[in-house]
């Protein structure tokens, strides 16, 4: 059975990392929808990650995008986070927005592109020294959109050296997540496409190196519990970039097309002991609210996840276990669907109310008028977007 | 057998649309990356897309996008086009870009975005009046991005209240084509997601209303040419929007991605005896070429068609109709395998030659000085793209 | 705000159809594995239908399969139906399992077949005459395998002129169900695909066929949901086969692969009003309980049926209202999510208590004795499954 | 430019696998459609096998199945082999169609079974002894169908303890091939899904351990060829199985569904210049003849590899390099698809009749009188087919 305090001890000891991007405009290549109050810089963008955390308590760090996020003084940047009560996460590294990236940053057939480009991931370690980030994550967009466009293979050894000259200069505790996507911006081949690839560059460089799923990125079908199982049995997943889809990479608030493929992950990190901060584990939002009012997405996705993680954590796992062992199918589904079928909304009131927060952070930010607030004085200038 | 001057015949009637907006600039969400030489305004993509006729013979018309080819004189275009040896293709109605359309455009929740969307729709067929154009495609981005967003049925109330009035707008020989998509930008539901979807609502509408298939926009798995074969049995094809995908709405090249699959369409095109301009069915691009050379491009998609095509007539139907007469498998798979193994680059050029044209456009463009040209005197001004 | 009897009301009112062939043996090409007390026939496969109705009071009918359900007498087995406490729900017409069938049924090439196969399906309306069953279920496995194999557009011929035959054949209150599938058993293509097809030829043939939506046949991506609204509101939504699927027709237990998207789709039956069964639309299983045990997974599945249609009882469809009206995305999404996160298994049990049910029906059935008397009496002869 | 000389002999040279299976029945869970002639033992399997290789000249091994290819002495049967002309390729081991395997065999939940299953496979190697056999393939069926029925991390443990046992039995040449496949008959999980999984296996395994490729076993929208490049680069691609499909498994013939994928996972292989036997890959079909004639079918199969192949052993690497050096996306591809493009029918047909073969298989077949004789002489007796 279940320890209840235990259960909302580790509720109320759950971080989840919220990304500066996701405080600004995004849209899709169609259209990019403004919105009143949206941040004009990385300062701004901090100021409403730290309302989040304000309200859910549960969101005590924000992962920096660069350049999106460039500023003259990281070390002053990372000072005012942590006067607004946060800290920072990530340092995602952007390669994929210059000119000179059109076919390629690290893996481009032009040694020169390839220089820029490994000497941009090498400047967001220097913002990791300058801010005290952990992680470096890395997404590239490389790829070809036409068969033959380039040599796959050849590609992979351009992506080896990059990743070694990076690897090598990191130090302290600073590692790197390698992420891997199915497809987009490349349309033909993408060169970390799967786990797989990403794993196996880890491995070859590495304790440091690790992977970073992103639960959208992904082909149809994929299983993604499975990999997060096998990563983590083989000490190898870094990070979750938490959004969800139900076609490609639509990156909705996590928990909003499949709840169930949510409390599914969560519950194989539940089972593996490593949903707690100590676990090295980040678990990290990358969402685009297009359409909706971005704070109050944010929010509702934190809670998202710690709706799936408290269900995870109620989960009988010695009825469990013993219907497993028993050859039981549909008794051992059950033991999990019931987990899954408990309301753990008022649980996670009371972990709120517990930590001397309001039970209802959507409420309590709309009440709050920090929204009003924003739309009053963030007037003029330049909104944030995945351009600046 | 199939007699090699009525080939020849049809090859060189055939007819492929080029849109406007493939010789401007486009992307990815993540960046769109200029080339020189793009046009400014329709005037010049008018200018290019003759280029492609008069090297390819094949591509007499082309397609315009509102607002993005927005002139004061559309009657004046339409002359210019022809001066330049091209005629005015679809209308295309672009009802997405504009800040009132985040939540729909002729389904929007709201009558007063409703209202406008449906002007803008009539605006186009005033369009379609000045420059003689038959052909109103309409696509919309409509749909909702999270469950519970909207009503779906409701949608479809209001979507055919539009449909309706725009219908109701046609005279002459003018139709209307609806195209469909499975997703984006809409990431939980789209209004008109599938060709059923589209067929439906044509039905309703009248004979004047005809389906756009766009090869880019079907759930993966989609047999495209039973669709192809089911809507030409039932007199409501009106349009291919050709490109071609890997993943979602890639947007490549046709015939690029699966050749097999565009010689399979083209084949139950042949066989049903519509592939020639008479047949009222529209064969146009629909492409966005990011990081390769446009006008180049769209030339080499041109021939793809025209290979699927020649592939397709060459096929010995008598041999075809006995082996299914026979049910005998193999044998009837063999008699297509046998069509499409066929190497028709000798035929094509015979055809070009026998029109006066280069057998190798793709050659004689890049002789053809023009790409220089427009290089050296497209400076300055925005380059067209999909924003404006 | 809903009213608490009249959902109550509705959820014992609800009637959930189980098919015989669920009480049998089943599995997938690479094998069968038996368990002990299966059916041996028709009327064992009656007889634990009518248990599961007797434990859950939601599910009054059985479907039949020809000819797996094959008897002397068909009258006689609906009376024995009947004093089982259960009716005849829909006949399902199979016409895949003759070796004649090898290259289609109603679709086949050779019009010998074809007539076989007809005749096969007025055979099914003769059961229907015998036992009252209302609806004809059609479901075929037509198709080919490779490109060139047939011609898609002579099979659609072939199709109608059947369909018609049989339409034609009906009487009384006796319609059809016509179901799609997107592959399996044909890989290249299937006469009816998907439901633009199935609709089409309802829409041709006249009031009495309707479409049959089995939630497995569609390809990656499909929103369910919408066909379910698009087709209730066009009047031709006859019948689900309910399952679930992660990645092709797995056949799962309804509600155990994606319970949000069951959720969802019983979300539209209920908004639109039709979720009695007075609406006309059959809610039926269609599952291969392959490696768990049979009954207890057909209760559940009444179950997993039951609390999605509960909680779309339960949503407060003047808040979700005054939210789409607002163009409030996260407040209408948050109002479909508050009620798909109330726990209703009280007030199922409370349903129950309330037809003199035992409120945990598969309790019920495990301290009932069924299973350990059909383990025993059930020994010798053939166990039924999907060959037989 | 290519060398054709060398392009011959390398075609020339080229071996292609068959299965014993695949002379045998086969179907889907609906329906198995037996044909005439098929063989009643594997002594008939293997004298069909070298007919296909005395046409081809191409398919000089035949792949065993364990237990469909039981037999009392495995020594004879190779000999038996060896003098109708072909050896005995790899030995596939089969622990899915015992009932003690429902719920997985080397990841059972239950010792015994695993027990018994590793078993199993050491009996293979038994096998493989007593035939000369290289090369042990394994496929486990293994997985789970509902969330939460077994432990996925446990049941890694025990897969790792199972194969250790397994690798450490091999001997002298003896190396083993870890096939994966997405899903079926697992529905929810499967033990070893996608490349990934495979491949961190062997690389904890040894040498000895590398990856199958099945090329109907991926999730929709896989580059495969990213796969193959990337396994080659690793020195860890020991096998492809062959066979195609549109949807799932569908087990169509190998460059039947998208010949432009066949050629472009042969490309890599030609680009990586492992092509030819001694590279250690063993090039396998592994398909079903569901509906289609199942020798032509075949030959047909390995003509379809061997054409891959020319066109890639055809393309212009210098001016394929030279383009992906210059950043010419267009020019990149051209070469690819002017490769592609090539008719290579005549080209084989010379290789033939350079080996003394008849340049047609396929008529050479159907002149041969060899079906004929099988179908008066294989009467009586129980077909063979997956299950016996």
């Amino acid at each position: 059975m279940t320890d209840p305090a235990a259960v909302r001890r580790d509720l109320a000891a759950q971080s989840i990392d919220t990304p500066s991007w996701a405080y600004g405009n995004s849209g899709t290549r169609f259209k990019v929808f403004g919105q009143a109050g949206v941040p004009r810089d990385p300062w701004e963008k901090i100021a409403d990650a730290a309302v989040v955390h304000r309200l859910t308590g549960a969101a005590p760090t924000v992962s920096l995008h660069i350049p999106w996020d460039r500023v003259d003084d990281y070390a002053e940047l990372a000072k005012y986070a942590a006067e607004q009560g946060v800290g920072v996460g990530a340092i995602n590294a952007n390669v994929f927005q210059d000119d000179d990236y059109k076919l390629g940053s690290v893996t481009n057939p032009d040694s020169r592109v390839r220089r820029k480009a490994v000497d941009a991931l090498l400047a967001c370690v220097d913002v990791m020294d300058a801010t005290g980030s952990r992680d470096l994550k890395l997404w590239f967009a490389d790829g070809t959109n036409y068969p033959g466009q380039d040599s796959m293979r050849a590609r992979q050894d351009r992506l080896t050296e990059a990743l070694r000259e990076v690897y090598a200069r990191l130090s302290g505790d600073q590692r790197f997540l390698l992420e891997y996507k199915l497809f987009e911006p490349a349309f033909y081949h993408s060169d970390v496409p799967d786990w797989g690839t990403s794993y196996a560059h880890c491995l070859e460089l590495g304790p440091r190196a690790t992977v970073c799923i992103d639960t959208g990125h992904h082909a149809p079908g994929t299983n993604i519990e499975f990999i997060v199982a096998f990563l983590v049995r083989a000490g190898r997943l870094g990070a979750f970039d938490f959004n969800s889809r139900f076609y490609a990479d639509d990156d909705l608030m996590v928990g909003a097309a499949d709840p169930f493929q949510l409390f599914r992950i969560m519950n194989e990190i539940v089972e593996a002991g490593v949903h707690t901060p100590d676990s090295g584990i980040a678990f990290m939002l990358d969402q685009c609210h297009n359409i909706e009012a971005k704070i109050p997405a944010i929010i509702r996705s934190v809670m998202n996840v710690q709706e799936a993680t408290a269900k995870a954590l109620l989960l009988d796992r010695d009825a469990l276990a013993a219907a497993r062992a028993a050859g039981d199918v549909l008794g051992a589904n059950e033991v999990l669907m019931d987990a899954y079928a408990t309301d753990v909304r008022p649980l996670l009131r009371l972990v709120r109310e517990e930590q001397g927060l309001d039970p209802d952070p959507l409420r309590a930010y709309h009440r709050s008028g920090h929204q009003e607030r924003i739309e009053a004085e963030r007037v003029g200038g330049t909104q944030a977007g995945w351009g600046a």
